[in-house]
């Protein structure tokens, strides 16, 4: 990921005091915080941080039903990026769930605040300079979307693990599907909650016709 | 930050089917989550991205007023670090409240809940191996205590920039105590909402008295 120095620039340019503006060590950006905050200027850049990692930073966002081996795809990609001499980071979502966004449920306006977090959150490990790779349901195609508008082109790679929902059902790791059937969860995607398929993801895999290894394959082609 | 695996050591000896809980991808953690979650076994450590990095991941937490000058100093250490071949990443409390925390406003619920948010994606950095820089008034105690309590013994750096008052307000670089005693900004720290001074900072230092490469000098000797 390299520096988003577009809408400084633009707003450097109708700054009426321009060199003023220049030494300051803060900037106005355009936000809709609560708070009143001026943006703080840093001096080490997201490319001198990719510079000493050697790669560029970026994000490989699965998304996928529970049970469609999002978790098992994202942890077997990080051992072999990691192997590579990749700088990583998983963020998976019950992991997740357990400690920043242990507030949020599962109903719709938290899905999306849920979503919302991790993706300022994998914006931030990019600008580190690590591949950050998330594993989250993420059922809804605007957040998903809203994620990806954090990133510049080509830094956030959708990945839908297109695992049928019969399958996730028969393979049910957790037991959530049975209980979700029995009515003791709501908001339980595919059963009672909807997932809406990407249209634009990068890659689309279905767990269901390809080893582990040959998907690791397909994403290690992406990255 | 090692994997802090004592939690989960013990969940395993109390567990009755100890040798089929170890074959399973995932273990049962306690939580307070709203969602109906289970941690999710991930297969690259903090150890082994340590180990590619070079050195180990921590937090460096700087506390103080607005004006105190832990934006600046949280800088000045990261450009060093940079220089250095640390990996790094910096946290600016107003840079995070353009996004992961826009949410929230300067109430006491919001800041608890800003802090918090906060101490968990540091965590998440010292977790992938970065030495995280974190520059927020974090003006609560508890607050401060509730993040430490996320990272191993040695990796919870606090350094309170000790400015007084009077010389921030001095300063006052974004005229923000002009307005808060103006009555135009509510629960500001230091004129209309408190600021607990830390009683166990591993380190003070007090901008009035030193040079900014004094203070990186003293920062260094404890990263």
């Amino acid at each position: 990921m390299t520096n988003r120095a577009a809408p400084i620039a633009h707003q450097r340019a109708e700054h009426p005091q321009k060199d003023e503006h220049r030494k300051l060590p803060y900037e106005f950006r355009e936000h809709d915080s609560k708070a009143e905050v001026v943006w703080n200027r840093t001096s080490v850049t997201a490319a001198m941080r990719e510079k000493l990692n050697g790669h560029a930073g970026k994000c490989v966002w699965f998304t996928g039903l529970s049970g469609s081996g999002k978790s098992s795809l994202a942890n077997a990609l990080e051992v072999e990026l990691n192997r590579q001499g990749y700088h990583t980071m998983l963020l998976d979502g019950d992991n997740i769930r357990h400690g920043l966004c242990k507030d949020l449920g599962m109903g719709e306006a938290d899905r999306t605040e849920n979503i919302r977090r991790v993706g300022e959150v994998a914006r931030l490990f990019a600008e580190a300079g690590v591949i950050v790779i998330t594993a989250f349901i993420s059922p809804f195609r605007t957040d998903r979307e809203t994620v990806r508008r954090l990133f510049d082109e080509g830094d956030f790679i959708e990945v839908h693990v297109d695992t049928p929902l019969d399958i996730c059902e028969q393979r049910d790791p957790k037991g959530l599907y049975q209980k979700a059937r029995e009515g003791k969860i709501r908001d339980f995607t595919g059963i009672n909650s909807p997932y809406e398929v990407p249209t634009r993801a990068e890659l689309t895999l279905n767990t269901a016709y390809m080893s582990q290894q040959e998907a690791v394959g397909q994403l290690l082609k992406l990255v």
